[in-house]
């Protein structure tokens, strides 16, 4: 089963990575682009048959506060698949 | 309008930091981790009305080519919201 962790900014806090990545496509040339914001992508393979979805949807939540999102001023969104 | 941009490591293409990862979950007591790797996600906002979805799509993977994503090592996927 795979498992996919989307981890972002909260919405008030700054992303001077994606400040410098609006005006890099400015000065690319690429016009009418008001904001860019950069997140980062997990993906998780886990074991098969180990858990219910449920159950992995916790566990894989678990991991996200624990390690993969400053919950201080990151969101994290966990997808489960099959 | 809302475009993201997922960028990933090609499958064959080595990702420490995912290893790095998925080492960290398992000493932080997560059993069944198989595989971790790690990308990117760009949420782009563009200028309203400045062209069709379709362009908006061939700009944006433009912008990927170009800028947000390494195509020797990287992959991207582009999607289009309202």
């Amino acid at each position: 089963m795979k498992a996919t962790v989307t981890v972002e900014l909260k919405s008030g806090v700054l992303d001077p990575q994606g400040k410098a990545i609006q005006h890099s496509l400015e000065a690319l040339g690429f016009a009418g682009v008001e904001d860019v914001r950069v997140g980062k992508v997990f993906r998780i393979t886990l074991k098969e048959g180990i858990a219910s979805r449920a159950e992995l949807e916790a566990r894989v939540s678990q991991m996200s506060e624990k390690l993969l999102a400053n919950m201080i001023v990151e969101n994290y969104a966990v997808k489960i698949e099959d």
